[in-house]
């Protein structure tokens, strides 16, 4: 799964070398947009989407600028959440966060920029233009007011709170992360034409191994995987943030991450081949960090 | 034409009302997005891009979901501008920025959730799946990195240095203001259906009248027109900033607008009727208060 997993990766990492090569971009904004996309990370949400679409049968160089979009989004999003304004961040994956790096006003620009090309590179493919339509309209419903950004908002409004309810951490885990993840699954599904009730099942499995995904990352803050999450062990403890662990404690939150990784594999059910396993097994690595 | 112009802003208002009620974003991030949505303006991008949709044989109706995302987009370049490590502007158009009156993380959201909306909205019609893709992409590419964007990133680059030439000015504002009310234009044509030779008459127009709309804002910041510029008169030379009139003077700055303007009015001359007769006035609207 890993060497899946990195090969999909390289083909993702070579697709933005050729975006932001010799385009007519302003030299400081290219030079800090590339900056924070070339910072690393899993590019998980590209390889769900292209895993997803050959699942249903597209090759996955048809759907990899719509992949490579979602990478895009998800570094826009790190880049203006690190601002000063927002969580003050000033390390991002071991380097200097791109304000710190290129000054606040270029790092405002440079996720407004990501943005704004996401949506150039999901209109920019082959594929028949109603599908397209479909995908990109699921990506900026997952990713805006209603979506990622409201669960940014929300967190803002959450930090100044005393106390917060599991279900109020749940809703703002699920705008701000895990639709993202989940409009990641069921673009490459729409893409490739899927069925509604296929649909629908790659809707649950994104939405659950999304929501998995923060519950891991909240158990790592305390039981320690610095070199797989990018920060400091106890750094959210140490921000005074509300997590699932500081809420639910350690054991009931393991629970709830078992219980999510469970309803996706569920969802799996009905596929076989080298895709559908290779997304049992990434469901799987995500148990397994937290066990 | 002020007329019309009037009634065509009230529709558009009226979808913006329509689309922000009732929805399901977060009170203090909606309140926010309304504050600047309210705050008034021309409704210009909206306007053009529903007249050359007319003119082109579509009812306005049909495409009023995308001309009402150019105001967002006009709206979220307005919010992102005017704040602290930006612009640094406390007040637009007589009302406190939306970065003093809700604070700097909502006023970044703001603009985050604003411009991923206005994708949702373009999105969001029944128009053939290929019009839609192919003006989607005309408004991501001239409000991305390589236009509006990248326009506003050369202007901070351009304040710290001691001399500009004129043709470094006319790319900056071709970028920052020029390209989105072309593409406002030309979405509206596409939408429509229109031939490629039409298409680029209106790719003209809309980027003669954008760059005259500037060079005109540049000569009202000198002769003064306070209550159409929302502005305090001279406020661009107390901010030291480079403009026309600064770099070769009141009359030849008149006589670059007035070539544009000419340019714009040629482009119009193989249509008739009603929108023909209003984008002829729009343009000669220009000239005379500069004149």
């Amino acid at each position: 799964m890993k060497q899946k997993l990195d090969e999909y990766k390289h083909i993702v990492e070579n697709n933005l070398d050729k975006i932001f090569s010799n385009q007519n971009i302003p030299h400081n904004l290219k030079e800090a947009m590339n900056y924070s996309l070339s910072a690393g990370g899993k590019r998980l949400r590209p390889v769900l989407c292209m895993v997803w679409g050959e699942l249903f049968g597209l090759d996955k160089n048809s759907l990899l600028n719509f992949a490579t979009s979602l990478e895009l989004i998800h570094t826009y999003s790190l880049v203006h959440d690190d601002l000063p304004a927002m969580d003050n961040d000033d390390y991002r994956r071991g380097k200097p966060a791109n304000h710190i790096q290129f000054g606040e006003a270029t790092a405002i620009l440079v996720g407004d920029g990501l943005l704004t090309e996401a949506f150039k590179l999901m209109l920019d493919n082959d594929l028949p233009a109603d599908r397209i339509k479909r995908a990109t309209a699921e990506v900026a419903a997952s990713t805006g007011p209603r979506g990622m950004v409201g669960g940014q908002a929300l967190d803002m409004s959450l930090q100044k709170q005393q106390e917060i309810q599991l279900n109020t951490l749940k809703q703002m885990h699920s705008l701000k992360t895990a639709e993202l993840i989940k409009t990641s699954c069921l673009s490459g599904a729409i893409l490739a034409g899927s069925q509604e009730e296929d649909l629908e099942r790659v809707r649950i499995y994104g939405r659950c191994i999304g929501l998995a995904f923060q519950v891991a990352d909240d158990i790592l803050d305390v039981v320690g995987d610095k070199s797989n999450l990018g920060k400091p062990v106890g750094s959210d403890m140490k921000a005074g943030k509300t997590t699932y662990t500081s809420l639910i404690g350690l054991e009931e939150s393991k629970k709830i991450g078992q219980d999510l990784i469970e309803q996706a594999l569920d969802t799996l059910q009905p596929y076989t081949g080298e895709q559908a396993e290779f997304l049992k097994e990434l469901s799987n690595y995500i148990v397994e960090r937290i066990e």
